[in-house]
């Protein structure tokens, strides 16, 4: 097996879906994988990923994946192609397992960590025990997904068993154009509960120099290093916990102020370095 | 012990309730479970079954317990009765445990497993240990129903010890007219997150045969196969993951469409077999 | 070590924030903790507290904590103060841990409990192999609550060497004024799930004596055991199950009838004993 492909497995398998939780889908994901083996370690990342919205789902993942230490399994169910011809694969990166639809959810998070190695599931004689004689054609998340996760974190399959080596589709989180010398074009990607307008310019692309964050409506702001810098009421941008700009009203909700919609730009002056 | 009687619990015990997560019921409930014993596995199928819906709830314990191994207890509190005279149960089935309000809350999984035996759950003297001195007149989720439930999943109680044998009270879920030989009127019973429209007809009355479905404004419908059958904004009629026939717009949201709100009617013709 | 500072670990660690679960955050604490111990036994209490409120929070984990067994760490963070010189404290009240900002979120449960030890979070030897190198001045949760929780409940690191002892601040949750002799002015601290108002009257103030409760448009009611006592549509007023006076509307919602909005006051009489 090439080393790219290790996986030892700690029984711990991570759960986000879009699927919400007044339904009976994510109870019986769990169920599966506990007929599986009944010690296995399951833990809720989300279910509140909005509808089909594989770009919030990848971002999640890449958020919240990596804490998690080598050996874990993280099966992940956004899937608006269920039922077509998308692939289903299974993905090791840095230690750790993905399970899920090729369609670009898992892409942020195995860029993150560097990069992985692809098994495309069939239903070879390893996962045949595992896996209902009828597939449902619209419930993969039960039928298809939970089982192979449970079988991976269990030690009962093995990665390179799960089926032929897989190229994964695209990123889905479109890249951001570059902007002048000295100048970059960010773009509100969502708002987290507080209100925060989260954008895609990451600290790396600043490093340590002095920048000027344009907002939509005009409005100029310094770098914060934290929420406390400001009163009640001061609109701030700063670093968010996981490593991108945000724009942030302190003690308030950011949604809407400043024109900061999703979608919205955000333009981000540096100064040249010396 | 009769035989419908045997459970040999493996220590997992799942929860199901409408008591949402903003308050500390939840909380308070696993808990009291832990105090019993520490290592059992207790996992979330639902806390978001809208308040006091006992046929959500019900439908959603036949969409999820069936997947869990044998010897797991369910426990589900769905309750608007607590604090009548309405009965406390706990009830085995298919090798499964579930403990609740006797409220026909677990009808419908228990007729999918096969029928199952009940029992009032009194103060004997094997119980006396797992429950508080006072019960609350309005939690019995906290005071009755999680120490019932630590006791069996632990092997503490034996089911036999719960109380008297009972005979459970009716379903909560209307049975559905039946139509005229080779017509079926069905039923939308709700719509999941995605927007779908759930019918109460099960795949099994359709059998292999060739239908169509009539819509409440009059569109009618072949049976597709899956979502991915048809291009987005097309109507679609197909098998849903829980085996009922469900009503899907592609690449959509169905809620309101061609009259498909809850209660609404869709008839179904059924071809002849030869 | 002070026998209030005594703390034996179970392993288990409840979670509860005000971080919603459609972000990584959740997740990301999750990962932090089983990277220290993957056979921690992680339980969710809520993530639904509402955005920085720290006295909703404090009442859930009044409501909730109490019932785990003793040996539980209690990570809780709602924090509208990170980033702040608001101190980041572990306490040892009642056999349990609980872990967080010092803001009140923890006073509620620790006065139920008989009162506790603090300890300010330093930067210690002991603690330095679990935090990351650079903490994040926005995310404490990951950065130095879970880290914290997990080496408590793994036993990897006592509470005495997590930091100087400290003396927590104040409570969230304003004292009520005392009305006349025999009369209590409540206050509807908030709506459950279910539409019931709840006050901050507490059933030991009330003692076993006769009460009149007035609600703010003059209706005036006696108190009821249970919410079976009175047809729908009937406004009851009884002892909810965390020992507290509500206000409910049997088979309703008591959201905005009577004037009982969160905030209103209510007013108590009560019959002088004998």
């Amino acid at each position: 097996m090439a080393s790219s492909e290790e996986f030892q497995p700690n029984r711990i398998v991570t759960l986000t879906t879009d699927f919400g939780t007044a339904d009976a889908y994510v109870g019986a994901m769990k169920g599966v994988m506990l007929r599986v083996a009944p010690d296995l370690r399951l833990h809720d990342v989300s279910h509140e990923i909005p509808p089909q919205d594989v770009t919030h789902g990848a971002r999640v993942l890449r958020g919240a994946c990596p804490s998690f230490p080598a050996g874990t399994v993280h099966l992940a169910v956004v899937d608006p192609g269920v039922g077509t011809d998308r692939a289903a694969v299974a993905v090791v990166a840095g230690g750790h397992a993905f399970v899920g639809p090729d369609n670009g959810l898992f892409s942020e998070v195995i860029g993150l960590l560097g990069g992985g190695s692809a098994r495309r599931i069939d239903r070879t004689t390893a996962l045949a025990p595992f896996l209902p004689t009828a597939t449902s054609a619209t419930f993969h998340g039960r039928d298809l997904f939970a089982p192979v996760a449970a079988g991976l974190a269990s030690g009962r399959v093995r990665f390179a068993e799960i089926g032929a080596a897989h190229s994964c589709s695209a990123a889905p989180i479109g890249r951001r154009p570059r902007g002048d010398a000295g100048v970059l074009a960010g773009r509100v990607t969502h708002h987290d509960r507080f209100g925060n307008a989260i954008t895609d310019v990451a600290a790396a692309e600043l490093g340590a120099r002095q920048v000027r964050v344009v907002l939509p409506d005009g409005t100029a702001l310094g770098l914060s290093r934290t929420y406390g810098d400001a009163p009640d009421g001061t609109t701030l941008a700063l670093i968010g916990s996981e490593g991108f700009l945000e724009i942030a009203l302190a003690g308030g909700d950011a949604r809407g102020v400043h024109g900061l919609a999703p979608g919205a730009t955000v333009r981000i002056e540096i100064e040249p370095s010396e």
